[in-house]
């Protein structure tokens, strides 16, 4: 699209004086270009997530043919990873990538679009987002702040983390120094470890220095860089983030500022980046692992005992009635999500679970 | 958009002899729009399928502001289901959906994807498809048709049917006449069952009669309105499509004539018409097994017994080889699906299977 908007303007103004102008001013506005901004909390090149909105941008650009430039800025250029919410919610930004439970200090409800604990696993929270009304109550809680927020990609089932020691009951659990962040954190000092968060460039010598026994960080396509198979031999299973999903955030006045079919274009590449981040995160995971596997025979995989699951379960429960309790929003997500995982897990259980336990 | 096509004409002539040639002519091609014809497999008001493609056609339409008109031919239009691909291949439709095993009969490798007896869950299929060669191997299989192939939607993982008996050994196989067609059918002949295919129309009676003594539908979304839980009271779980995906076909000359940004539109919304159905199937097989649960609490779910289970899996691989050895197509595009199984699976199994099997 090598035309300028000043060149457009005077075809309008031209093509007006010849025809009739209702119709063809509806047509010609479809030629203006919208250049937007977003800013992502990842860094510069940052494999699944970064793809993520490179792809959603290449895509609104090209089914757009050039009318939406989207700009995507890495946390090196906006120096604020953490800043997103607020970026987008001020117009700074027109659009955000991030992960929505970074904003609970913010908006405590926010917590409940990511991933929780024991919950929906990705396939029956897309399910639960689409279809089962998850949608409705994310854009409740993101509205006031001037804010829509789409799904924007799943990292995929996460792991439980690596453990320099076997967890064989809750008292191994107890002063246990762990890197888990966020409401996860709060559960496991619920039962008695000791949560901290700890800078990723920080993780691998505090690992290895014993400053803290145990972390999580997220599966093995983003594990196996970092090393800590190296340095702690027990890799546990999922409990915490079962299908942790990421979100696109848009500022209300940009939104509102395009067109219809832009609007349209840039919620389906929103959900188009989101389905492929996905299935990207799934192969990039199983290859990792099998790249895993090969180099580090010596890996032990583990699942929780029945009895420390059981505790940190009750733990989780304990904290989302004492939100429910204080907050009638967070308790109609708390009973939706609830609700959604019993009818969806029970078909899960005996579909995908039953064929997988057969082979 | 109320413009027609000989006032965008008169537009364009206009503009042209106002401005310079060449930018103008470049934009105002844009304007031109497509008629586009689709034949379905379906019958009218099909829910979930025949969704699929309204969806397909409204996002088309709204993201192209109108350049895009897709017109749905159900079953009842064009009376031939089952000849979308010759169909499409003539170009007497521009665009099918359907489900690929259909063409099995004519062009033998279509086989490979929709789903496969023991092979991927939709998951891993669809990580297949777009990230471990998958869709390449498709477009090899359809290019030579004049066709190109999309995944058309999941239909969800399918039970392994309905029986009036259980099964509790390979020899309760033996001369057991059930609905099965396709390639579970042959897998089922070799173990001794004798497969049939009936029109749907005649299932519940054939059921009820004793014509035959089990079937296999699809999943609750679909068999809950067919009642066969009032006359079979086993419902078994999953072995023959842990996956099913239907697919989009474009005739390559209608796609050839399409601009770029035309033809990004429709893969666009082939890709999330297709995520979405398989969101919706999800969806409503939890919602109807929900419903079946409720209203026949006498429904028994079932297993295959491991032995049994090994049977049809041996007589699956020895299909699978004699396809192999007759054919170097099919014994890459079996070999692909068998590593990428393997890879995949080992995923799975750390992770949504060891998640699912704790809860």
């Amino acid at each position: 699209m090598k035309i300028t908007n000043t060149l457009l303007q005077m075809v309008k103004t031209v093509s007006i004086t010849a025809i009739t102008v209702l119709s063809f001013s509806a047509h010609a506005a479809d030629d203006k270009v919208y250049r937007l901004k977003l800013a992502e909390t990842w860094g510069p090149n940052t494999p699944i997530l970064g793809d993520a909105t490179k792809n959603m941008a290449k895509i609104a650009n090209e089914m757009s043919n050039g009318r939406l430039q989207i700009r995507v800025d890495s946390a090196n250029k906006h120096k604020a990873p953490l800043g997103i919410f607020d970026m987008v919610k001020s117009g700074q930004y027109d659009l955000g990538h991030s992960s929505s439970y970074y904003w609970k200090g913010k908006v405590p409800n926010t917590l409940y679009f990511s991933s929780m604990p024991f919950g929906m696993v990705t396939t029956e929270q897309y399910a639960w987002f689409y279809h089962g009304g998850g949608m409705e109550l994310m854009q409740e809680v993101y509205a006031p702040h001037n804010l829509l927020s789409f799904p924007g990609g799943n990292s995929d089932i996460q792991m439980g983390g690596w453990f320099k020691k076997e967890i064989n009951s809750i008292e191994d659990l107890q002063g246990l120094k762990m890197r888990i962040p966020g409401f996860a954190g709060e559960v496991l000092a619920r039962v008695g470890a000791k949560p901290t968060n700890i800078a990723p460039g920080e993780l691998y010598t505090s690992l290895e220095r014993g400053t803290i026994d145990a972390l999580e960080w997220v599966g093995p396509a983003f594990d196996l860089r970092m090393g800590f198979q190296k340095i702690a031999p027990y890799y546990y299973t999922a409990w915490h983030e079962p299908g942790s999903e990421t979100q696109f955030l848009v500022n209300k006045r940009t939104w509102e500022k395009l067109p219809k079919d832009l609007q349209v274009i840039l919620e389906t590449s929103f959900r188009v980046a989101a389905f492929d981040m996905y299935t990207q995160a799934l192969d990039a995971n199983a290859t990792s692992w099998s790249k895993m596997k090969a180099e580090y025979p010596d890996i032990k995989v583990r699942d929780f005992p029945p009895a420390v699951l059981a505790e940190m379960r009750k733990a989780t429960d304990e904290l989302l009635q004492e939100q429910a309790s204080k907050d009638p929003q967070a308790q109609k997500i708390i009973e939706s999500q609830a609700e959604y995982l019993k009818k969806s897990r029970a078909w899960t259980a005996i579909s995908t679970k039953a064929y997988l336990d057969t082979q």
